[in-house]
């Protein structure tokens, strides 16, 4: 069981967690809709914090719930934990065993404030530490790159979404998740052909906007961890904000855009990135955007605008793996990392 | 003027800052204290995200608040605002003039949320938005770069804290910051013979944690706009979450690291890192961290470990410069970019 294995479970892993934690999420929601709650607090490091970012625009749009990413170095470090006043506060790990991600749920815990633990291990430090857990039941993730466990991560926070507003066209909407990521891996032909053309690149920018943020980070740090490659990933506001000034012929650019509210802006960027001669790799399931790259990889349409990070992430799992092994290297032994890093 | 001229104003900007705003500061906390204030909700973009990451720490270290950096697209692409119940909403940018930042203030302040805009422009979009203004008083900034409102963005925050909390002791460190600016700007040389050195670089990581985090955010900025370098910032726990894959010999990391909660940590990376060959580049107001380095640039001592990033931002802005010239650009003239951007 390597990481391609992982990926390809994918389909299988959210058919499952939607299946089997419905029932389940809609009683975390009766329980947490009895208490006052004005903002959201995310503790999470490295891939889990992509998960994050998602959940930052899902509980943003669709609840209009402030969202802060905890920098749990504020705890950690200096020793100080915030006031969780009328605070959710949500802990996301894959190996629910992060010490600075534990402690901030602790110390919500300690102050009454409701806490979840989303996690692959019901029975981690994590899970302890919080009043409610959400089992990713992903089974056991060996690759140190996450693939199955973020695709599962997503898959937790749009349920607990769905739970919360109580909304029976997004259960339809959710179904189409799994059909939708076993054809999204159909991409990796395509996937493979890009990688040995780009095999050489030593540095690349990674572009969303909106939703898709998160999976330009995710992607982003895929490709860190497996490929050798330094990637810097940006929202395409931010980019325009000062690192644009990067873009020189052959920069190599890769861009996850899915149709809807970001895509008009995006694409103006795009354009923009082409004249200047970037060398354009786009990750999107409508035709006209995948046209503005020198190379394409399809996202499968039909998924709801709020659910596409859990779609689009596949494909590009599946670059950053085949860029892997077109520079010779193994995607299974990523040097220097070890499956679990416990930061203080 | 130029930029070079704009960060030799530094000392001169913020000592007139903490000179003329400390009165009206003191009456704008009186107000604040009279609300009920559980979380606060910052937006802003690019240069002054990064005085925001700052706002993070300082109000979560020294006043136990969470604080969430808004997602502006939230409301400008999807066109909902949060529920902003008992958050202060605070929006920071230099012109005042970003459509998106400004959209976060007006929703903000047509719920009733008290507001401040941090600004250099007291008549901008911002301003007219937000109940309290903080001016910045900086004078024009003409370089693309921002470099003396950042600073002063930064000041105004400390400011706001120690206004905040009422602590003598506050005033007295803050007292310091002018003198350290300047002897900030002494390292001038070293920083040139280190772009020098470095001149054929294409990539590089930056790294910082704790309060310096946004130290690290900055500068890899500075980096983008200027010398045409793609850089990568982490704080040094994310780092070993997965980037850390991409450390071989001769990788250049530039990493900022000042005495205090972050710093035993940071090293044991920077040792990591040493031993895998990378070739760095240690900012630091200490010695035996500087040391650490295969070059380094100085940082004065004598300040409080929450005002660090005021002062080590400046070697870091000085290198940007110089990297920039050593590769025959003009930094005062980076390409793709305006002074204004207005992402929407």
């Amino acid at each position: 069981m390597g990481m391609r294995d992982e990926i390809l479970e994918q389909p299988a892993v959210v058919e499952r967690l939607l299946g089997e934690q419905r029932a389940s999420m809609a009683k975390l929601a009766a329980r947490l809709r009895r208490r006052a709650i004005d903002s959201v607090v995310i503790a999470a490091r490295g891939t889990s914090d992509h998960a994050a970012i998602y959940a930052q625009y899902v509980l943003g749009t669709r609840h209009r719930l402030p969202v802060a990413l905890a920098a749990p170095s504020v705890l950690s470090l200096y020793g100080t934990a915030p006031r969780f006043r009328r605070a959710l506060v949500v802990g996301i790990s894959q190996s629910g065993a992060s010490p600075d991600v534990v402690g901030i749920l602790e110390a919500a815990r300690a102050q009454g404030a409701p806490t979840i633990a989303i996690t692959n291990d019901p029975r981690s430090a994590l899970a302890e530490a919080a009043d409610e857990v959400v089992d990713l039941a992903a089974g056991p993730e060996r690759a140190v790159a996450a693939t199955k466990t973020y695709t599962a991560e997503l898959a937790a926070v749009a349920l607990l979404s769905s739970a919360l507003l109580g909304r029976k066209a997004d259960s339809a909407a959710m179904d189409r998740l799994p059909t939708a990521l076993a054809r999204g891996l159909e991409a990796e032909a395509d996937a493979q052909r890009a990688a040995v053309a780009q095999r050489s690149i030593s540095h690349a920018v990674v572009l969303g906007r909106g939703y898709e943020y998160a999976t330009a980070r995710e992607w982003a740090l895929k490709l860190q961890e497996l490929t050798q490659v330094l990637t810097a990933p940006y929202s395409a506001a931010d980019f325009q904000h000062g690192p644009i000034a990067l873009t020189g012929p052959g920069l190599p650019v890769f861009a996850v855009v899915s149709g809807g509210a970001a895509s008009a802006d995006i694409a103006a960027v795009l354009r923009r990135l082409r004249k200047l001669g970037a060398d354009l790799l786009v990750v999107s399931n409508r035709r006209a955007l995948r046209e503005a790259g020198a190379r394409s990889l399809a996202v499968p349409g039909g998924i709801a605008e709020w659910l596409m990070p859990i779609v689009s992430i596949v494909p590009c799992q599946l670059h950053a793996l085949h860029l892997a092994r077109a520079r010779g290297l193994d995607p299974d032994a990523p040097r220097h990392l070890r499956k679990v890093t416990r930061t203080t």
